[in-house]
């Protein structure tokens, strides 16, 4: 999306303000875009549309239903149709390609660089792609089809394939001349210059403002610095990682030879960034697979796997505290208290584990440093153990004013609350070596642990010393 | 951190590999460290860590012991160590910055741009920060007090103060042989141009390649493109957000006046959006502000107030369980099956609201479509309900044979799950709209309701129906 970068349209359209302090829509504005597709005034929509940034389109788009975004799209002038399309939800990207005719998205297509237009083409069904495609200039159709060749989530598809090389033996001069000549092949928006070897290898790069500081007689082998080559299989996590930690504006692109086939700037890794991070969260709270604006249908069968694994522990916990229907029969204290148990172990189990799986994530727990962060975590699940065993024996006495059963939950509360911590690392580090994601199915486990232990260390407990 | 952008050195430092595949220092490579370190071999440290990025030199800061930092501190290359620290996890950069001569680290601090520079003067001691500053030149020692001027974690600290602006009447010529003269203000790295009136205020915006592509008698007024402006006082978190919706790679930072002052960097942003991401998974899971690398103490301090508000809610589920002593002493199956309610409800509700709180960090939840997606939730939770309901029946009865108390529970799970969808959202959203952090409490209230509404219908409707 590297084409809209850094520019950001006017914000007032015609007699008003589209966005509010907050970058938001106004809700006059949103008015004023309904009412125009109601009346069918094209005209009218278009002035209210045509200044608008290709993203405020698509927020537009997410308020709108689904008979006003029809109207809308016949009346988006064609480059912002192209350059909307990518910032699309993909519910509603799926339902505005099935609107546009081939060849007009053929015609839009070719204002975006070809990771884009490679994002849209993706999405189409086989026989709309096959129309496109075949409507499209022969060198732009290779570009899209090399692209969708790269496996996804892969920096070749990230990748544009748009990119300045310059050979070592050039001048500041020459390549500012090249650029002035605007070769076909040069990408909308770039901030570096790779100059390669005759094999074309990346050799270094130049920063344009490194560039730009240099006279036009300096050798471009005198400003060139070495670079990070990112290669078309890597995945697109590792590149965000490798960005991130190497504050890259942006990369080339090598293949299995090494040579260089494109670029992948800052702005499409900001994007894989929050999607990583948005599925991490969601991971987490045992959400598989929730795109925003989904139907009730789809979210069902994003949460439902995991209640239904849920359910099974749940029931396991359950037939551990069967093994005690006599102690239960016998004090009916222990059925009172013992959710707290199983609570505060899951609470601190919860703790632990998230902060082990965004430690692995961001490569701070390392097989390496495994020991010493399992030390810390048991040290700190037997230290507040002790903390919150106290108050909660101190609870139960106050209630129940029986001292043996407040000392059996005290105790109860300490040993689950250090399983807590063993299971809270342990389970994302084996998970991890399994090279399984440790956000997807830690919870489930560590909780399934401290609800078992609880359950079992509190009522077990209670038949040794209360019984 | 914008100088080192784009840069990576190579990661071959003398006669071995320093990072392996996946970006991090093999074992073998900080060993060789510590080996220099022990030996006190100053020359072969420096030649082991010169040709580190400083990304590099602060994750092995992190790998190493206090005492071998002391002496590696003592070897980096004044430049290497003024760029290593804004890298550095918090609690080292302390540490090391005690033990800095005041004087080396006003020479180092004069290599980094105003907000780095910034950055790490403001974590200084007051008597250190003082000796600092005083040993920098008066310009200098200016921009770094008026970057701590700002509030924290406003537009004005992030924002670097050296920015490239131009008068609208200059040409492409006129721009690059002014940055060919190196001007003292002139960024290390910048990607766009910023073209002012005469009070200084932005009139627009070029990116570099922009203005490499037009020919040298263009003006400046032909090629600009409205830009985003920032103001100083706007919070971080609203910059970023500006930044990842728009694409931005830069963007002119503004006074109350609206005169330029400043600009922000994608890089700084890229950090901020990691950051935010980071708190908001540890604030779902209840560790309020754990820093990497925190020692036991401050991971206990880290961690424990959540665990005693989650004794007093899961005080409250018992208080409501001693309620129903009667009926549990007249069957103790209740006793036994009652956490399958609880915890299914949990986890229910905590998927509806780590869902809400994603949707309202990223504003595509606002009170426009809140009520379309209450709707959906409460049909989600329903759905659920009857689905796991209809599920945990069927298991009940083939354990109890107990056909009332399958439909009991059943019933239970349904009433639960509607009740979890509820609070998954309104929770969020209350708390959203009061100005709180709805990732700081929302897990509190909401596992708070689906514990005591489980406990209370299961065991209530078994007082009605069972007995």
């Amino acid at each position: 999306m590297s084409d809209t970068a850094t520019l950001e349209p006017d914000v007032v359209t015609e007699d008003h303000e589209a966005l509010d302090r907050d970058y938001v829509l106004t809700a006059a504005f949103v008015e004023k875009v309904v009412d125009a597709a109601d009346d069918g005034n094209g005209s009218r929509l278009q002035s209210l549309l045509e200044d608008l940034h290709p993203a405020d389109v698509a927020d537009l788009m997410g308020f709108l239903t689904a008979e006003h975004r029809a109207v809308v799209v016949v009346w988006l002038p064609p480059e912002l149709l192209a350059e909307t399309l990518p910032e699309l939800d993909d519910g509603i990207r799926d339902e505005v390609l099935d609107r546009v005719a081939p060849g007009t998205l053929a015609t839009a297509l070719q204002e975006l660089d070809s990771d884009d237009a490679a994002a849209v083409v993706e999405d189409l069904e086989a026989d709309q792609r096959e129309a496109v495609l075949s409507a499209m200039p022969l060198v732009e159709r290779a570009a899209i089809e090399t692209s969708l060749g790269y496996e996804e989530d892969s920096a070749g598809r990230l990748m544009q394939r748009e990119v300045l090389a310059a050979p070592l033996f050039w001048t500041v001069g020459d390549t500012i001349d090249h650029v002035r000549a605007e070769p076909a092949d040069l990408p909308d928006l770039f901030f570096d210059i790779y100059v390669v070897d005759p094999a074309n290898k990346p050799l270094g790069g130049i920063a344009l403002s490194a560039l730009l500081r240099a006279q036009r007689d300096v050798r471009l082998a005198e400003l060139m610095e070495p670079v990070t080559e990112i290669t078309v299989d890597q995945d697109q996590e590792e590149v965000a990682y490798v960005f991130e930690k190497y504050h890259l504006i942006s990369a080339p692109v090598v293949d299995a030879a090494g040579r260089l086939v494109g670029q992948i700037t800052v702005d499409d890794i900001v994007n894989i960034i929050q999607e990583e991070n948005r599925e991490d969260i969601l991971r987490l709270a045992g959400v598989s697979d929730e795109s925003r604006g989904a139907g009730v249908f789809r979210v069902v069968r994003s949460r439902i796997p995991w209640l239904v694994v849920n359910l099974g522990t749940a029931v396991f916990a359950s037939l551990v505290i069967g093994r005690f229907a006599d102690e239960l029969e016998a004090l009916v204290a222990l059925a009172i208290l013992m959710p707290v148990v199983a609570s505060i172990g899951g609470n601190a189990g919860t703790q632990a584990l998230t902060v082990a799986v965004r430690a692995l994530a961001s490569r701070e727990l390392t097989s390496s440093n495994a020991v010493r962060v399992l030390g810390r975590e048991i040290a700190v699940g037997a230290f507040n153990g002790f903390a919150i065993g106290a108050l909660v024996a101190g609870v139960a006495y106050l209630w129940f004013q029986q001292p043996l059963l407040s000392l059996t939950i005290g105790l109860a509360v300490l040993i689950n609350l250090v399983a807590a911590a063993l299971a809270g690392i342990l389970v994302p580090l084996a998970l991890d070596r399994l090279d399984r994601d440790p956000a997807v199915s830690s919870p489930v486990f560590v909780t399934w642990i401290t609800d078992s232990v609880g359950f079992f260390v509190f009522l077990g407990l209670a038949g040794l010393i209360l019984l």
